[in-house]
């Protein structure tokens, strides 16, 4: 039930963090928010910003003693401390027993075995001397259980050759899918067990140099596989019981099944365009799911792409974005600056909403961007 | 040209300031506000608040005199002060000459008489004892020069027994307009003399009680008349060669000629639906247009409405929103709450807008709001 008068406490305090602010001011949310980083993208727009470490138990107490809900948007959090929140009678979701699971590689998919849930065969292995007693797995993927995050801990292993590029530490190893498309739903579920999910969205790879270049809502498959996708993201969440917001990323294989590769429980790049093009934004549906409000429409009222803004190779130090009036200039692109104040090579600075008509009027303002922005040190 | 590190300095920090610093954060703007309320708006949700009057000479210049461009989101501040930063050399936009002239309603009218354009015709008069000397122009609105804030200082005057009604300060005699509708249309240029019109809204009045019941956008008139209202807008903003905002409020009279009737040089309620409906937010406009980047699409995706968010009669004191789950659950409805700690009878308290597929779907959806939404104390 609506009540802004709630102290709602986030550990984090990054983009994602600052995206779920700008929101949380339209009800007049009370939002605090904890980060290690005095230089963290909340921590100069927010009059509730706690400088300390979500890693640590008794800096977690400390910050959530005044809260009535605790979440998050960052996983790597101190779980033994929100399990403790948890018990003393605080709201904290995502529940920190499901935390537990998604943030270990090995429950996690051993939690889709469990459930029914289709995903990659796989098996557990103790370190990368393993790979070789499993070699008809191959190609596969080593994935580190623990302490994988941004796309680290996660090793391709073609052939046997390929083995000692594993990982010393317990992981799985996953056999490569054969994709015809990256999906992902993201699904919101309130304490009343209401849920909803929005239209499956697909990553656009270069036809090239086979890296993800864009992601595109609505992912152009049929009504059918969006159907489906949005209904297995429906059943995770359920099975779970998560009280929030699940980002599940899917394989839709050559085959035409459909397989849950991971979920992230919180907000996700995989939803960003939902801020510029859907009914309720995936910041503000998380902030309803914790809180139990009404899930808020899904609906989306334009075709849309997003594309992140990455530091330029060759370019450390203060930042400066390089082309930005022409892509201020192009109709239903928007750019979000995070706020970062030192940029890297490929540092995550930002990202780009596009609407458009169509996928190729989309494309076309993508390679516009793509022209022009440029984000550098001088 | 977009350059994010320069500061901003906005005298007022109500609720049109707060909705100004959710869309700053978008593209990690510099925006500092100033308000003699402590417990202003922005006051609890920037980092860049001051406490001081922006009527007050000194304090105008002390808190400026770390910007680089100075604006407002309130017109009734220290045009002195203004004026004396432009002459340091800063960017003060609106110019200040402009907003001593809309300040006046006496030489607001005198300018739109001055450069063509189509106003009720009217009398300057000195006080409501030379009412009598026009006794032709009634019915009419005996509107004060200066100091009418918020629907004050407007009187109507039917007969000459209303006369002891009017004001005893300078001010004029408009007659009245037979009107078919009230219009605005909110206009945007920037230091290049770029211009662009958003579309043409219309306030909807209640059949029986008369009062405006909510804002429609865009306005239900023939393509025709929408252009000449928006050309009208534009034609006001380049005559007084404007750099930011200027929501220009019209009459389209019985016989379809359309007026200006008055304008305000700042972002508006007759805008706040483009947060949700447009490709560019009336706030994300008047920072674009201040700061001198490309001015954004004002294109719609949907059709909207608008219905201020009233304390109800009888109640004074803490806030408390009843009803609201009813109005989160509905499709395309967005309330947006301004951050009042106290309610009083009639207080604005923040603004639902609606989405919807045709005025009769957006109708259903405000019946179901005002029937659910109070706001009151308890």
């Amino acid at each position: 039930m609506f009540n802004n008068t709630k102290t709602i406490g986030i550990l984090g305090g990054g983009q994602l963090g600052k995206m779920l602010q700008q929101v949380s001011l339209d009800l007049d949310l009370k939002v605090k928010y904890l980060d290690p980083d005095a230089q963290a993208p909340c921590a100069s727009i927010s009059t509730k910003f706690t400088h300390g470490s979500y890693l640590d138990y008794q800096t977690v107490l400390d910050f959530a003693a005044d809260c009535d809900i605790v979440s998050i948007e960052i996983e790597n959090v101190n779980l033994e401390a929100l399990a403790q929140l948890e018990k003393d009678g605080k709201k904290v979701f995502p529940q920190p027993h499901i935390l537990e699971i998604i943030k270990d590689k090995r429950l996690q998919k051993q939690f889709f075995v469990d459930n029914n849930i289709p995903t990659a065969a796989f098996v557990l292995i103790d370190s990368k001397d393993q790979i070789a007693q499993h070699q008809d797995f191959l190609p596969a993927f080593n994935k580190l259980g623990k302490g994988g995050y941004d796309g680290k801990g996660v090793q391709k292993i073609t052939t046997l050759a390929d083995a000692p590029k594993g990982f010393a530490e317990p992981g799985l190893l996953e056999k490569a899918v054969d994709f015809d498309k990256e999906l992902a739903v993201i699904v919101a579920r309130n304490q009343a067990g209401q849920v909803v999910t929005y239209p499956t969205v697909e990553m656009v790879f270069h036809p090239e140099a086979n890296l993800v270049e864009y992601l595109l809502a609505p992912a152009q498959i049929s009504d059918s596989l969006d159907q489906q996708a949005q209904e297995l993201a429906k059943l995770v969440a359920e099975k779970f019981e998560i009280v929030g917001l699940l980002a599940v990323e899917m394989f839709l294989d050559k085959s035409g099944h459909i397989l849950v590769n991971e979920v992230a429980p919180r907000t996700h790049n995989s939803g960003h365009h939902t801020q510029k093009a859907n009914y309720t934004s995936q910041f503000e549906q998380q902030l309803r799911a914790i809180s139990n409000m009404p899930l808020g429409s899904t609906k989306a009222h334009s075709m849309a792409a997003m594309l992140n803004i990455l530091g330029e190779a060759g370019h450390e130090g203060p930042v400066h974005y390089e082309g930005m009036d022409t892509v201020l200039a192009l109709e239903g692109v928007f750019p979000f600056l995070y706020g970062k104040a030192i940029t890297k090579p490929f540092r995550k600075m930002g990202h780009v909403t596009v609407l458009g008509e169509n996928k190729e009027a989309i494309e076309q303002k993508i390679d516009t961007v793509k022209a022009s922005l440029k984000v550098i040190s001088k």
